[in-house]
């Protein structure tokens, strides 16, 4: 695989330590690396080293090892994870460790060909055990994207490779602030503005949301104790990270059991590299019971049976216009970027702190899954419900109501 | 980096999988891999997985994260080694799985501006626990090596970087066999030519080995119960493996104490990317007392300090003129292949099969290093040493004497 050259990997790769996880002297750092990856992975490794970390341990994975694995091996055997790997991450997880996730596409289409039941049942390199030190906040961590080849020809399949990895670079840098004079500034800033924005919706108080559009009429509810979020996160100790780097998106923990209607998605989705195009899911008591799309749907049909949980919502976010991403009108392919384009829920677990500690916050969504989707835009009109039902408009054409 | 994309490697992998590793249906595989080794990889996952393993679990090592730590970490953590390492390496053993090793530098060069003091302090990808399963025969395994461009830059410095390749691709697959209508059955044969010439070796009933050379005298003392071996290995459940493709030498485990005299390597050593030049070593009583070198001593000598049994030997090996390696006149600058070029000894741990049960195999030296450096040549002379000190010629010019 090509290295990656931009002399912007530095910039990213500090803006991941310093901005995102927050790493802090004589931590171990996880870092979640593929080929394609490999010169942001080590830029990352300076800088953290560099800040002082102990140890930086990069959890390789090679899609194509797994695709041997899904062309070859014994059915029975493809839902065995080695107990080390999840292990690994709950040592990390209690050694209170940082984690730097990476996203964007490497080998677009790799498992085109894989049969999507046998697909589904692997679901490497994500472990149960991830979800768990993730939600319960034991790690500082954050995802930052890495444009590479592949990546790029799958964006901008009309552009010759050279440009197209540019014009990659370009966006995302962009959309990453990374031309800002302190990137961490600009991020703790933006991450500001997006935890007040919470605030203000927290303190309406409301009971559920109702998503409206073409194909979409979703009701999604709301605990009583539901806490808009944004922005910032801190690790159960306290510690200031930014869990994703670009973010541009406010959420909160909805009701498990109160989510009715149909929604579809407005933007492809890829899950563990196969592609979902034109997703459309029925909820009704809160769980999805009927899952299509015009390719792709057997993939998520077998994430959302992995667990009691799988099939209901973990999260509601709400993205308005003033982001950088979706006024760039690219689908990225990439749920990192394009979850903050538009608004979207996610099938799965929920972040605790999405929900008042108490009896709202035992009854959110535990699953070892967490898939967003993207269901706003344009098109899509969110409503807010209050106590008494009463519908109004929360975002219209991208725009807060007043 | 770029991939390596011979269509040889094909039949390097099954070689790996099937003649060296001997992989078994429901088998767990562990494999090292490194950026420069992907396509070998790849491929000995696909031949793994056609063969019944029930996971093939790779261990990417990237030798410029490395890099990363050894310049920036405080010199405090350097020797600090993540448990789960470990643990996953002993989880292997416990369920006897199988283990594939690639060597191949794939950056050369890399550490030389590092301070040598620090780069002694981090032995990793190396974890003493994959010592102690290797020794205890836990696990079926093998190494291979796998042609890069970084390997072949260093081997042949003077030719076009594709000629290099092509040239080390050729040379390698002269020395595996690759060419041969059923290479694990040309293994199968040459494993056991040299378990017939270690079986006359054992009848002997050797006191000691003198080497005798430019710059060499040395006399490495050789227990009653000394068995040497070659070719073939068998997991403690008695599976057959071929630890090394190539592989064209005879060994035994000596007495740690009984190593008297000097030694001058007879090829460079490549000690985790540092080459070692010129170098000499004095033993007194078993012990290395004097490292001295061209240049690397250092890191040598850091390593021959880890523990007690580091300073000591534990392997040593003849390799005569009928191999495939020697000829060539190629110097590697991978132990894999110059230890097969030449008679050698290692520091560090002896494998228990090289000495008979009993109070032989208990004093047999123990550590969690195991360095080969090459001390035969044409211009050595190997002299067998019979318990009452007669000695006799054993390898001259590469030949076996009558």
């Amino acid at each position: 695989m090509t290295a990656v050259t931009d002399p912007r990997i530095q910039r990213l790769a500090e803006l991941a330590v310093a901005g995102g996880a927050n790493v802090q002297p004589g931590q171990v750092v996880s870092v979640g690396g593929r080929p394609g990856y490999e010169e942001l992975v080590r830029a990352i490794a300076v800088a953290a080293y560099q800040r002082g970390a102990r140890f930086v341990d990069v959890s390789w994975f090679d899609p194509h090892v797994k695709l041997a694995r899904l062309e070859h091996a014994a059915e029975d055997t493809l839902d065995w994870v080695p107990p080390w790997m999840g292990q690994r991450v709950l040592a990390i997880g209690e050694m209170a460790g940082a984690n730097i996730g990476i996203t964007g596409p490497t080998a677009p289409g790799l498992f085109d060909a894989v049969d999507p039941a046998r697909a589904g049942r692997d679901r490497l390199p994500s472990v149960r055990e991830g979800m768990e030190v993730i939600m319960g906040a034991q790690v500082n961590w954050t995802v930052v994207p890495c444009p590479n080849p592949g990546w790029a020809g799958l964006v901008f399949p009309d552009l010759p490779a050279d440009a197209a990895l540019a014009r990659l670079w370009d966006e995302v840098a962009h959309v990453c602030r990374l031309e800002a004079d302190d990137p961490v500034a600009a991020w703790r800033a933006r991450a500001a503005e997006l935890t007040a924005t919470a605030e203000a919706l927290t303190a309406r108080r409301l009971s559920a949301l109702r998503f409206v559009g073409p194909g979409t009429d979703l009701t999604v509810g709301l605990f009583p104790g539901s806490r808009w979020l944004g922005g910032e996160e801190h690790r159960r100790d306290g510690l200031l990270h930014l869990p994703n780097i670009p973010t541009e998106e406010v959420f909160t923990t909805p009701d498990p059991e109160r989510t009715e209607g149909v929604v579809t998605s407005t933007m492809p989705l890829d899950v563990a590299g196969t592609v979902i195009r034109g997703l459309r899911v029925r909820f009704a008591g809160g769980r999805a019971v009927e899952i299509t799309a015009e390719s792709g749907a057997e993939v998520l049909r077998a994430r959302a049976a992995v667990d009691e949980g799988a099939a209901r919502l973990g999260e509601v976010a709400l993205v308005d216009g003033s982001g950088r991403i979706g006024p760039l009108g690219t689908v990225f392919y990439d749920t990192l970027l394009d979850e903050n384009a538009a608004s979207h829920i996610a099938l799965g677990a929920a972040y605790p702190a999405g929900v008042a500690e108490g009896p709202d916050r035992d009854r959110a969504n535990t699953s070892e899954i967490h898939i967003d989707f993207m269901i706003g835009g344009p098109e899509v009109t969110v409503f807010g419900v209050d106590a008494e039902g009463r519908e109004s408009v929360l975002l219209r054409d991208g725009a807060w109501a007043g």
